[in-house]
């Protein structure tokens, strides 16, 4: 018998595992998703299963606690079937397919330079997309043609050419082929009332449909933000500009690797690059599908999509081989990728809808960051501001009006909840804040959703740090105290651990904790966040003071605390007022650029104006890092609004 | 039984014909092509094959003689299977699919205001295509990038356009994602060291191909002139603008009809379109195949392919619906059709080579006399220039580098051998050469390539009727002479009749003869193009005398005899040195095109700039029509230099 059946819970999919195969390859093949960090190298710890039924071999690991070996727990990466067996997935190690929240409806409005362009302009109250004139990158025009008669014989397609330049200035127009082949009947039969979709193609107008009578009310388009972890869509109707919907959901690929660079890995297997490709384009579609339908929008209405992500995120999008992009000397095939087909890339709207990407700076530093510079309006302030994407690949831009400079932080993910014990991503039941009773040290916390916690995720662990640093649980290299005495401060398999959340109290599969290990991670994390702006600012001859704006975004979901941001030493000590939480700011400047091509171009112009930072060539970087590993910093001087006890 | 097999001879095929489906619907189902000039509606007598076993039923047709009946001649468009049976196709009714000559080769260099350039410019001989400067529709580049660095990080995408910028100045550059997915590992294994195709698209240069290694040698290109009896193909050498090859063979839509309208009508029968299109697609393909292997080209190294064609050949070039050419206010669906990719149109070069079609004016007046007025540089001169394409429909274009005017004349497809008694194409064994013995009324003629008489060509009918006028055998109207007695001069079953060749002399299936209903057509066919050339100067407020260059184009060969042309009241009766045959001014204009955007830029120049006349709606059209309907002309003062007996 060459393979095995394995029945997977709660899905209830029976899937056939060749011999040999791991549980969690097997898991992929079947298109049940299962948390990964590593790729699959058994290092990561997230991809636990629980067997029910039937005879698992595994290889040894450090990642399974004795418990939950006594439990059967077992990572689905080193795991082989020995029989037909039934394993559940526990909810720990799912990817949940669902949408996180409305995120945007919630998201915190852009303030800063915005209302100086108001004030300046209108004195009342505008929306980011308001500041750039209307024109989508595809657009619909209605043409009552006149007929043709013996005295104006021009032919139909030089007859449309002609009425769109009586309207518009536009030199250069195109079409293809299947348009002109279906020409002469649609006019006919439409008695020469006509409407045209009108594209913007690399520098020329294309006229990318023509449709029958007037149907120009009908125009949508889809922004997207595609991040590491997470991706985000929104339906926006092309002619109001109105948001019609937003939906976040995680991006599948996680389940090859939690970072772009085990993605990268990842993608030179065999089918690799197929799968990390269908795994976001999936997503994306089923996204579009819904939005579409819960806004009664037919696709064939949906006629352009214009995505935002990092250089890696892009590339495999686009099906592109990103294996050069960790490749020294960091290339990338395409900073800035030509306007193409959505069909090409596998995304389902109107087959001759258009793809626009965002474009991206180098291998590190990507649209996204573009996107975010151009939404925070970087390129147009004479003020000093700083960007800081708080992401798997932290991104840092800095500037005015008259240059920008920019680096990549490499945080990790755990920020964004991999990487640590009782990590989660910013979903239901994750526990994004929380205060420590001084005296029990029992914390307060409150979960996303008031659900049952089920994990931390990126800003609870930033709320968790600072406590445990304020209550003097924590020292400030990170290590928890030995003298204190507290059921919640115990040792554990990982060496010294806090629980946060006892396993009767929560809705997770154990204790939720918090170790030193975890503790190490986050600081690493923060310290290089925390170096690379250092370094920036530097770099430039300034210093923090210098700075007048500080926006912050990134997947912290809709809450970020800024004072403990701080505490930990994750963002400098600088007054609160200076600082912005932008939440996405790479979409916002994606739909920005979906509804003008003034945005669009000058989105081109900060991905050019911007240089590129290389940190690992500063010869400072690793002092600063260095020193950036203690919390929240080991000159204490420099932050001197944090008293320790 | 539904279906009978009906074998045909000599291609010694079966082919299975339902139930009451003509034997030359069956036949084209089949793939075997038998002449037609009507469409299958029983009207030009085209069709005819032989019984030779098995049972046919017909209906009745005058266009079988009486000896053809006894001889098993049937129309194979009336004809339907009783039985299993076996059809032989005669010589007169086949397609042959051979190439024709290379016509190309003997054909006469244009002379003329080419040669004022030569005196003006460089005091020396010299080639059409080398009026304009080179640059063909494709280019390859050979480009030695620099190797990306730590300092120097650009992506490989920017990388290619910065080098290409260096050595040109494009403004627009664009490529497609099929590129951009093998650039990455295209770089590395070629060591930055690539060839890159730059295309002339639309007002902007796309990067058709990106090549490993120096390919810039190996870069071909293909102009057709696409006529609506003929199709010519060339191989050029895009680098040193050679022509390595010319083919020209029967365009296979004749199958269909032999003029546009009907092959317009049959284009809305069922699948009717995609006959057209494929019957047009797979000769071209047969011939760039033949061509490519005969020089050792790979088509992969075909990078692009230059059409020129009469309005409707170029709408089923692309299978764009052609219906409403015929259909009042007579508007093609496009005049300037867009640079596609070959593969497009079923066009089998390298899948992403492109397809430029020379823009056409109007309906009924194609890019090919664009192409023929480049070739001819009727739009660089300040001589008043004349150019009558004679094709199935006769197109003149009149002007100089100030002005141009065209008209269409619908001559019929006489002068390419169709629609008359003893009518073939000039193909071997065709008579194109007559003179007539004035005592024994004998004819002394040469057929092309010295083969056995089976027909008569266009220059064979020129030369025929001016003879049987000089000889009193016909007289002005066309009439055969009823006073004259000679075994030639007979009553045939269409009226009186001369034999032209006994079938005992001949390679045909009976006499070859002319009769007084073939030489009304002649005379309608001449009368035509004589009107039309007529008008079109007169509409101008000129006379025939202040024309000063003349250029005869059409499917004639090799020769055309200038006198008897004049003679019979074809062409206007003006010094010999004033008319230039250029033959096939189409297909060199293609090729210059090909070879040079500047030569493109001007056809655009010369389509747009070219108006048209509509005979139909000229009030003197039909005066000047019947006048012509004698030969010469009713009026014999406007030929001085022809004396009758």
């Amino acid at each position: 018998m060459d393979k095995f059946k394995v029945l997977f819970l709660p899905d209830n999919k029976i899937i056939e595992a060749e011999k040999g195969k791991t549980i969690l390859s097997a898991a992929i093949s079947a298109g049940i998703h299962i948390n990964s960090s590593c790729g699959g190298d058994g290092v990561c710890g997230r991809c636990k299963i629980i067997l029910k039924k039937g005879q698992l071999s595994s290889q040894p690991t450090g990642r399974i606690t004795s418990e939950e070996k006594r439990g059967g727990y077992y990572l689905a990466c080193l795991s082989v079937a020995q029989s037909d067996a039934e394993v559940e997935i526990p909810k720990e190690s799912r990817l949940d397919s669902g949408t996180i929240t409305e995120e945007d409806a919630y998201m915190l409005r852009l303030k800063g330079i915005y209302s100086e362009v108001v004030d300046i302009e209108r004195g009342e109250s505008i929306l980011p997309e308001e500041l750039f004139i209307h024109s989508p990158l595809a657009t619909k025009l209605y043409l009552d043609l006149p007929k043709p008669n013996l005295e104006d014989k021009l032919s139909d397609l030089e007859r449309i050419y002609r009425q769109i330049r009586l309207i518009q200035d536009i030199p250069v127009l195109q079409t293809g082929l299947s348009n002109i082949r279906r020409l002469g009947a649609l006019l006919h039969s439409s008695g020469w009332k006509i409407t045209v979709t009108l594209g913007k193609r690399n520098g020329t107008t294309e006229i990318v449909l023509i449709e029958p009578g007037d149907t120009s009310e009908k125009n949508f388009g889809f922004a997207f933000d595609i991040g590491t972890t997470t991706i985000s869509g929104q339906l926006i109707d092309l002619n109001t500009k109105k948001i019609l919907g937003t939906k976040a959901a995680f991006n599948k690929q996680a389940s090859f690797g939690a970072d772009v660079i085990t993605r990268i890995i990842f993608a030179r297997e065999e089918n690799g690059l197929e799968k990390l490709h269908h795994a976001v384009i999936d997503e994306m579609n089923i996204m579009i599908q819904e939005l579409a339908r819960e806004n009664n929008v037919d696709l064939n209405d949906v006629t352009c999509c214009l995505c935002a992500g990092n250089t890696t995120m892009i590339h495999l999008l686009l099906r592109v081989d990103p294996t050069y992009i960790r490749r020294e000397p960091y290339v990338p095939t395409a900073n800035f990728v030509p306007v193409i087909r959505a069909a090409e890339a596998g995304i389902k709207i109107n087959p001759r809808g258009l793809l626009d990407c965002v474009p991206g700076i180098s291998s590190y530093v990507g649209g996204d960051l573009t996107a975010g510079a151009l939404a925070c309006g970087m390129d147009k302030t004479e003020k000093l501001s700083l960007l800081i994407d708080i992401g798997t690949n932290g991104e840092i831009v800095l500037g005015n009006k008259d240059w920008l400079i920019s680096c990549a932080a490499s945080a990790g993910p755990c920020f964004e909840g991999s990487g640590v014990t009782s990590g989660m991503r910013a979903s239901k039941g994750a526990i994004q804040r929380v205060k420590i009773n001084p005296k029990d040290f029992k914390p307060e916390y409150s979960t996303i959703s008031d659900k049952p916690a089920v994990g931390i995720c990126g800003s609870g662990y930033i709320d968790l740090i600072a406590e445990l640093l304020r209550r003097g649980i924590i020292d400030r290299g990170g290590k928890i105290s030995q003298r204190l005495s507290s059921s919640r401060i115990r040792d554990g398999e990982y060496g010294r651990e806090f629980v946060v959340a006892f396993k009767e109290e929560s809705g997770a599969s154990g204790d939720i904790v918090i170790n030193e290990v975890d503790i190490e991670n986050l600081k690493r994390a923060k310290g290089a966040i925390y170096a690379g702006t250092s370094m920036l600012v530097r770099h430039m001859q300034l210093s923090f003071e210098d700075l007048e704006e500080i926006f912050i975004g990134g997947g912290f979901g809709t809450y970020l605390d800024m004072e403990n941001a701080i505490f930990i030493g994750l963002l400098p000590d600088l007054p609160k007022e200076k600082f912005t939480f932008v939440g996405n700011s790479s979409l916002i400047g994606a739909r920005q650029m979906l509804l003008s091509h003034q945005a669009m171009k000058d989105a081109e112009d900060i991905a050019r104006k911007i240089t590129y930072l290389e940190m690992s060539v500063e010869p400072q970087y690793m002092d600063e890092y260095m020193a950036s590993l203690f919390f929240p910093h080991t000159d204490l001087s420099k932050f001197p609004s944090v008293r320790l006890g």
